[in-house]
């Protein structure tokens, strides 16, 4: 066997291009190994085609708003799903082909092929064992369909064939409602298709606010019947797939399974790595090194489960990508817990959910945007911000909100908690008028009415308006 | 003479409002007056019935993206401008009544009527005489017209009488690029009228960044003719009123004035106050106190032409009321500026502007959104963002931009400029995929591979992604 290799990156999706960026400034001595179709989760089936659908559709939505504005005909809009998924897909093959760019000019370095562990230091490729003194896992994950629901063929959708369809509907089921499935059955509702959504839980979109989950629930229930608290059955009944959940029935012509995603990790031998597995096949990982144990093999992105968010994948390849290659594992310091869910309006939370902190030592500011100015200039005026603060020190510590423009006012917040910002200090920023941050700036002066007025010191003669004094 | 009032506050607008607010927690004894109608110039002619406007226009504009989302139908969309200014007023009347409220019980403290200086304790009221302990003047500004240009009667417009129309057009010039003149003549032009704007100047919008200056001017110039760097001359022609301006010449139905605002001074008697004025007549304020020299006088508002916004205005009148009533004036640190244009794509200058910046020991980054991954979902992939750091230590300094949504990325510039972030503080929060946040970091790590590796000791093993290394 020859020299082994200095690291063998299995997963050439996000976290694995990510990983290759740092592997290649150090080494020509890699392999990136990838089974099946190259080029990402994100671009061929995720956040990309998701969004262009996601923008189709509230384009058109939007025609309710034009009479009140004063522009007449937008009763002769229609979509034209077949146009509408093809632009998807035109659009997709776009972004699909910038991530291919990555890998194009790999040579040798490049394999299609099915990696398999043979231990910690050696992988198995189609057949061929190569050593190695480092391995980067990054098989990322697919779409959760329970093997049951597999004989419904190609009526059983998930976002890795939905955007493949000619056409769709007109009656559609969505059974899942976290990010994925509130995106899609909001979008395809928009779109014109008749959409039952149903969910077990009773929190929709990841959101743990049950204000905000309220809020949400009634917003979506203007677009798609929805059912929550009960699990959905299917069978195949006359002129469709009947879909049950507690007392509800509705018959569909399609069903899109949003029950969330399992990790990549059947083929991969982890059992040969000599460490714990959990219930679900996986070893633990260090979420600062992205290390498996004290061992050469580090696992980033989807297949770890930890967050399956592009932006957190991409960090994760990079930390493995700089980790396998250096003599000893470098701990990094996560960012800010951020998710969004691009529907309408946005939800989105920061930093730890609601539901996980100490309720006790927690303030929450509140506002509605129903009566917001600007949004109802804009007709936007829908839905709720939440943020929450450390009683003791003002801090802020988190938000979940669901309001238009959301996702903006969302990065705005996680910047504010990544620097351990308090509420006075962001009621001391500008806040412009007519914006949407105004009613954040309500929800704001909501919690410092409820924070103990020593953290409003140097503000005490101007609270309300958080002008900090000079002197 | 009875015993002398606490304060008089000359002007019911925002800022004096916002003195208000102070003033009453703290005495009965005051005044406020308001000559002609009441309501601010935010909600009765400026921020609000704009955005009204602005908001119909550009969601008219988006059927220009509809053939290529796959809708149908756009063709037979109709702007109804009479309908479309109605609606304007509706909502008007609505903010107004909004700002009415703040005075509606106030009794005998509320009068209509012109108020003049007698000296700094003294006012004389539509002909009755005051004593006061101090005075607060937030009489506000209006729109400056030449005095000739007023010959042209009912077609010579301004933001206070544009609202009014019944309908418009169809041929109309707006004269003066400033914030509102690009507002209003993008509005009126995505709204069907025959737009031809002029400016003296080389600079639109309050941009100062050449770079997106000319990205701005190509732009507004897919929807209007614009003409800059020559004065506009008016004069009547056969058919409507002429405009020329160098070689340029087009003849149209109205004309709007945006050529910035003038303060109401003229009845005051500031001259009874013995403190030197201006060529415009204005005493010098302290930004930050409001204070006129050491008189128990305090300018607030659109008036002293600090900043014409109405966010500083709201400022300037809290501080205003605050040191009317205490016995010395206490000294307020000023927000991060920050000036929006809501044109599309939305312009926004955060901090000092870039030609006021000392070139030498700035770097400036710099991203465009034509190529931009989620801007192109939408069909909104115009635009470029640019950021200011100092060299020397990396600090974000301001920014200038014209993005998509930019007044949401302005106001994350804002509290970063605002809590004296530097570059790679931006860099190491999270940017959630796929955003518009994303364009600004291709920003921020353009401006970080220009600062010197210093900056970036923390994150040396990472610079380009921003983790910071926990050890």
């Amino acid at each position: 066997m020859a020299q082994p290799l200095d690291t063998i990156i299995i997963g050439a999706g996000t976290a694995g291009l990510a990983a290759l960026r740092e592997v290649r400034k150090r080494t020509d001595r890699y392999l990136i190994v990838n089974e099946g179709p190259w080029g990402t989760t994100c671009a061929r089936v995720g956040c990309m085609p998701s969004k262009a659908l996601i923008e189709a559709a509230n384009a058109f939505h939007r025609r309710h708003t034009f009479e009140a504005f004063g522009l007449r005909g937008a009763s002769a809009l229609t979509a034209d799903l077949p146009s509408v998924l093809q632009r998807v897909r035109a659009l997709r093959d776009d972004f699909v082909a910038g991530a291919l760019k990555a890998t194009h000019e790999l040579g040798n370095n490049k394999v299609s092929g099915r990696a398999t562990l043979l231990g910690p230091r050696s992988v198995d490729i189609d057949g061929t064992a190569y050593a190695t003194r480092s391995i980067i896992i990054a098989t990322g994950s697919r779409p959760r369909v329970p093997e049951a629901w597999l004989a419904f063929g190609d009526r059983m959708l998930t976002t890795d064939t939905l955007f493949e369809q000619p056409t769709l509907g007109p009656r559609i089921a969505v059974i899942g409602m976290g990010p994925i499935g509130v995106e899609l059955s909001q979008a395809l509702a928009r779109l014109g298709l008749q959409v039952a959504a149903f969910t077990t839980g009773h929190t929709l979109a990841g959101l743990s606010d049950p204000t905000l989950n309220a809020e949400l629930a009634a917003l979506l229930k203007q677009d798609m019947v929805l059912h929550m608290g009960a699990e959905a059955q299917l069978r195949e009944v006359p002129g469709g797939i009947e879909v049950a959940s507690g007392a509800n029935r509705v018959v569909v012509d399609q069903v899109i399974a949003a029950m969330g995603r399992v990790p990549n990790i059947e083929h991969l031998g982890l059992e040969t790595l000599g460490v714990p597995l959990d219930a679900r096949g996986l070893p633990t990982v260090d979420p600062q090194t992205q290390q498996i144990g004290n061992l050469p093999v580090f696992l980033a992105g989807d297949a770890n489960t930890h967050t399956p968010l592009l932006h957190e994948a991409a960090d994760e390849g990079h930390i493995a990508g700089l980790n396998a290659l250096a003599p000893n594992p470098t701990r990094f310091r996560r960012r800010t817990l951020l998710s969004i869910v691009f529907a309408d309006p946005n939800v989105a939370v920061v930093g730890p959910r609601v539901a996980d902190m100490d309720a006790h030592s927690t303030v929450t500011g509140t506002a509605s945007y129903t009566n917001q100015g600007r949004a109802r200039t804009a007709q936007r005026n829908h839905g709720r911000l939440c943020v929450y603060a450390d009683h003791a020190s003002g801090r802020l510590l988190g938000a979940e909100l669901c309001t238009p423009d959301g996702e903006h006012l969302a990065h705005l917040l996680a910047l504010a908690v990544q620097q351990q910002l308090t509420v006075h200090d962001l009621l001391g920023m500008p806040f412009y008028h007519p914006t949407l941050e105004e009613g954040l700036r309500t929800a704001l002066r909501d919690a410092a009415r409820q924070l103990p007025h020593t953290h409003a010191s140097d503000l005490a003669a101007c609270p309300a308006l958080g002008v900090p004094a000079l002197d």
